[in-house]
């Protein structure tokens, strides 16, 4: 077998995740088979499988880059001085989302994931891991917002992570199978939770700060 | 063909549906067959195809069950006179998904489902209809928090309505995908997340009001 450069390798395997991509979002995961990614992807089986061997391993691929994307969109928030207002960390987060829904659908995938995890143990192992670290970036940018005052004292960065982080999800949801919702309005319906518990709408209080 | 009462009827059809409840989530949407859910009912194929022609039909079946149990724990939370604080709002619905996680599982086809929706136009139809219905009810508990004051008069009810419905999809995912938060922690971060406009966590602000 002929020496072939790391470049070659990696836009040859940059190749198969795209075509991976192509097939899974126009047929869905299941009625995908490898053959068909083969075909898309105009390689031959041998020179195929010396990169991918299972469907597993593609979706592996493609979950891997976008974990890549988020962790810097994350990293980026969390070196901001001083801390963005939460509801402006939100609302990147679904600009985020909004990219890889418009652009190059890659969050649809995703969903599909979701429902494969539910009785794929493979699946279920990589959706936790990744999961986990995303959810750990939003409990890290709940803490951040806690130290700028922005949260109560009492509260539990983990908890609120998960709200946040469950925000996000509903977001993917709602974009990709109801698709009634745009960023603007969702982001606006999390701010008026944020200003819940000022009684803003009451008529003997102040009334509400604008935040956004 | 024999007659048979009405009562018969609902009961084999419940058999069914009740059947076909386990196959999905012993062995995923995909992977189970009509054959798999016949066997399981213990139903004869004639018999059985009296009542559900397709995989598809039995998901709406078992989706229709579900609608009929949130829509009833919205119609409760909306006829309570004072309105209900929204975190206890919120806090009622998650339980009614703990339900349906532990009880029967339910939940975790669910979640197979918005997989399927990805690519089946029947499923997306299907998921838009009901979603529109639930998301409408978490409009008219937003409409009803905001009329009591607890939300900012100048909100929107339609958007505060899909926020609070991705806090709902965000607790169904990760209680099925991840399993490492429960209601307390979640709602404990919702509630944490609704103070977020007061400032309570600044040191020159009056202490955050305890909601829950």
């Amino acid at each position: 077998m002929p020496r072939v450069s790391e470049a070659h390798l990696a836009a040859r395997r940059e190749q198969i995740i795209e075509a991976a991509t192509r097939c899974f979002l126009r047929n869905g995961f299941h009625q995908t088979s490898m053959q068909d990614v083969i075909k898309e992807a105009g390689l031959s089986v041998g020179a195929f499988y010396r990169y991918f061997d299972s469907k597993a391993a593609l979706i592996k691929a493609i979950a891997g880059e976008k974990i890549g994307i988020v962790q810097a969109t994350a990293d980026h928030l969390l070196a901001q001085d001083p801390a963005p207002p939460l509801l402006a960390v939100i609302d990147d987060l679904l600009r985020q989302i909004d990219v890889n829904l418009t652009d190059n659908g890659t969050v649809r995938i995703a969903v599909q994931v979701w429902g494969e995890a539910v009785h794929d143990p493979e699946f279920a192992a990589l959706i936790s891991e990744i999961y986990g670290r995303i959810r750990g970036n939003a409990v890290a940018l709940a803490r951040r917002a806690q130290e700028t005052g922005q949260l109560p004292a009492g509260a539990d960065p983990a908890a609120v992570g998960s709200a946040i982080f469950g925000l996000i999800q509903g977001y993917i949801l709602q974009r990709v199978l109801i698709g009634q919702v745009d960023r603007e309005t969702y982001v606006g319906g999390v701010g008026a939770l944020l200003q819940a518990g000022t009684g803003a709408g009451r008529e003997d209080r102040p009334p509400p700060v604008t935040t956004a």
